[in-house]
């Protein structure tokens, strides 16, 4: 079992990471629990979206202690870097948006997200598929195609190449980062 | 705070009824936790979404006591029935896939959510937004509108028209029964 938490702000399409990542387990015959918060974006309140993976079948997804942080914001990377496992949890984090606490003992990994998203594609939007294709790639947590198909269930037609570019740019950048 | 919970199997859109939703309530300011279960659809497994909605924040999204469950098969009608508030809950079920407890002292609502989507559009695979319509309207949760704005930002536009027939749809039984 292994359990992830997205977290950011409203807008920055943290929700649909979780979505899209959970899809792509049951693509893979596992077992999702998800849980989110949020609320509307115009308040650019704090929104969280937690992923559960298992092999068996997961009643309440609450995410006790999270093996993963994928962090877009620096106030919810605060709020939730406690939340991680301590000997084994791992952050990804979003370099533009987060500056992480040099005093952390965790396991840090800087991912180029938003700044990627912006020069590669010309548009900050899908920083959320870079950020989930360097996690999804350096944990391999499912396969690219698995990733690839949930997006193309969930995303509209016209905005598809550009989340489908912008997922590919993050498993490139997993790749290097393998764990 | 109303607690919805949506019950079926594996490939009845059961999530995208929380999905959307929630989404309605965000446009409408208001804030939401979901939490769902799911596993691979090949396997007809039990799926649920709950969906909380609130004047404030949500920081764990349990339906500890549902207030509604809308229900779209016989399997999930009994594991969830217990779970529905005994004084005030009401249970929306599709009556082509669920036989009712007759014993059962909760407040029951029949729902052709099924027979309309294949009678009137042909297409059962939208049986869900018939029924999210008829529990939304019943209850007066989100508008109309808002619903359709959720569903827009979430469908493929060539299935749009007819989960907009089919939220419609549900709207009109749900008129006539409005709590």
């Amino acid at each position: 079992m292994i359990q992830v938490r997205f977290a950011g702000l409203g807008g920055q399409g943290i929700l649909l990471m979780g979505e899209i990542l959970g899809e792509a387990a049951v693509i893979e015959k596992k077992y999702v629990g998800q849980a989110s918060s949020y609320g509307a974006e115009a308040r650019g309140s704090a929104c969280k979206s937690d992923v559960v993976i298992s092999d068996s079948w997961i009643d309440y997804p609450e995410v006790t202690e999270a093996d993963v942080l994928a962090c877009m914001s620096q106030g919810t990377y605060e709020q939730n870097k406690t939340k991680v496992n301590a000997s084994s949890g791992v952050i990804f984090f979003d370099s533009q948006m987060v500056k992480p606490d040099p005093a952390s003992p965790l396991k840090h990994m800087p991912v180029p997200a938003t700044e990627k998203a912006l020069t590669e594609l010309g548009n900050r939007m899908v920083a959320n598929m870079v950020l989930l294709g360097a996690v999804v790639k350096a944990l391999n947590l499912v396969t690219e195609e698995s990733l690839r198909q949930a997006l193309t269930s969930r995303v509209p037609t016209s905005l598809l190449k550009l989340n489908i570019k912008a997922l590919a740019l993050g498993v490139e950048l997993g790749r290097k980062r393998e764990i």
